[in-house]
């Protein structure tokens, strides 16, 4: 099979320069397992899971796969518990909604919201993946530097060059740009997330030239022809996320993958409603509400545990109204195919649009 | 001299699948002269031009250059003079900015606001240049028909699949498909702009994948490494403005050059405030007076009356304060190269670019 190389396939120990992003909630073992036994590397979002169900997906990934996975951690704070009334008025804003769909409406939100980071970190240092990606913020060098010493490679997501820099001078191995188009959380950390919204194609290029570890594209990119302009831009390898949310394997809702596929082009936006950070999803009725009214929401990820069981009963009544639809700006291009033929046929494509490329050049 | 060949270069009679941005304010004669004998296609921003004047604009192209050109007109229509209390109101926003630079503060804006359209396109018809494209709407399949009739070929500027279809319909020749990513005015006409916040890659693939014409990539791309990834994603042709505006041909004020050569990463955004339709540019202190006040911004392009003499007083006194620092989120890439050179300069980059990914492909 003809392939792509970069120094990053190297370092990572993968056949092809893609990545699946890791994506909490969509990324079954057998999405993992199915990508990086394809030669691309897997990787599991394990930004909500408990350091043990984290220990339990690597043993059941490495049942399936000897080849190198990646898993991605969030880094962002998790906050105490919001005072009452703040809790009081973010609850009634979404109450109609509660009844709606016939859920009991809860008082408050009592804590925990997220796992505890530091016993994730420690669950990676048990069982070794190949690489931990880094979303919403950083580690500490000295973090960085006990993975990198027992083998694991660190990479994080940035938004921004200044971004960048602050991940390169951490020490971390590579780093993803994510720009606008991408799907889900919007990464940054440094800045007020909504001035930085820069395009793929803008921010990859200028990270490239601003940084000296290999650079990986996210956002917007579906076939091998975006897996190519991502390599072109300097990017080493391309992260592709949307595109394996229809992968059978994957974990998301089918009316998520009808969300998603049912697009005309680009019909996201992003919308803090679902977790409380900027996530870009398919617009549908809750977003639009949000978006039309201010509603009053909570810190992320406080605002995510008072909407897990809107997003799951709508899930669940087929009704895209109330979900958590997260996808890129280029989600109608996504194809319903098992992800070792995603893997090959993003391989192919891109290899094909090189040496359509090459035809184009003449003397 | 090695370059890269696409339908559309035939087409447009260029030798370089390159398109000079044709942006109001910036394309003297001198620049698009140059860019035209380097072998690229130069157009004239001729949106705020007299019809008058954009007959001498022509003349004086053709006396430098035999070559093919092209001129853009906006299509958005021409309010009428907006109630005396909401210029009021608009005038007020801005009064301590008019008295800070030493300005006479208006009392009210009167019309004329634009050039005639109808007569703009008149123009057209008398000096026919080898292209017009078309921002911020489209024109009646009639008026394209007859410019096609007389060997110009038509284009059009989208921000979405919808409008790409749209502009299909009234027969084009090419598509410019605008990213979030460009410079100056979101040129979109169906949608609320905001709600059509497309990074480039993600916009180009679709409306690519969408439509059966020539499809022309724009937004953030300011090297060859973005002219090969706009080539890959399946674009006939780079269109490129910032990096025009930084050659010594340009119009733009030192400032403005300045503002953008400055940044470090994208430090632009969108705002209305300048022209009353959103545009990108360097951040400065108006964007930020108006981003934090939501101040009063009277209707597209009264708001760009109002707010001319601010600016040009701004640039004249060296200020960024209150210039329109129209850039694209990759700015800072921008070189200080005559436009010739940066069309070789362009080409070249995206032959090697080719090159080093053909190199990255094995069997």
């Amino acid at each position: 099979m003809r392939t792509l190389r970069t120094e990053l396939c190297e370092i990572l120990r993968i056949d092809h320069p893609i990545i699946q992003a890791p994506m909490a909630g969509a990324t079954t073992v057998e999405l993992v397992a199915s990508v990086c036994e394809a030669g691309a590397l897997g990787g599991f979002g394990h930004a909500y899971t408990e350091p043990d169900a984290m220990r339990k997906d690597a043993s059941a990934l490495r049942a399936r796969s000897q080849r190198s996975f990646a898993v991605n951690l969030f880094a962002a704070p998790t906050p105490g518990e919001p005072p009452i009334h703040e809790q009081g008025e973010a609850i009634a804003a979404v109450r109609g909604d509660f009844e709606h769909l016939g859920l009991p409406v809860p008082e408050r939100i009592p804590p925990p919201y997220a796992p505890d980071r530091a016993q994730q970190v420690e669950a990676v240092f048990d069982f070794r993946p190949g690489a931990v990606t880094v979303h919403l913020g950083d580690m500490t060098a000295d973090t960085v530097s006990r993975l990198r010493g027992v083998g694991v490679r660190v990479g994080g997501s940035v938004t921004s060059v200044r971004e960048a820099r602050h991940l390169e001078a951490l020490g971390v191995d590579f780093i993803v740009a994510q720009g606008t188009e991408a799907g889900g959380h919007r990464g940054t950390f440094l800045h007020v997330p909504e001035h930085v919204m820069t395009g793929t194609l803008a921010l990859v290029r200028q990270v490239v030239r601003a940084v000296n570890v290999p650079v990986v594209a996210a956002g917007g990119i579906m076939d091998g022809a975006g897996v190519a302009a991502a390599l072109a831009l300097g990017a080493q390898a391309a992260q592709v996320g949307t595109a394996f949310l229809l992968c059978p394997e994957s974990g998301v809702s089918e009316v998520h993958r009808k969300a998603i596929a049912g697009m005309d082009g680009d019909e996201t936006a992003i919308t803090r409603v679902f977790s409380g950070k900027p996530a870009r999803g398919v617009r549908n009725l809750m977003i639009e509400k949000a978006a039309a009214s201010g509603l009053p929401i909570l810190p992320f990820p406080v605002q995510q545990k008072l909407m897990a069981p809107l997003r799951a009963a709508s899930a669940r009544e087929g009704s895209a109204d109330y979900i958590a639809g997260w996808s890129g700006q280029a989600g109608s291009l996504a194809r319903r195919l098992p992800a070792r033929d995603l893997v090959r046929i993003l391989v192919e494509e891109a290899c094909e649009t090189i040496e359509r490329l090459r035809r184009s050049m003449s003397l």
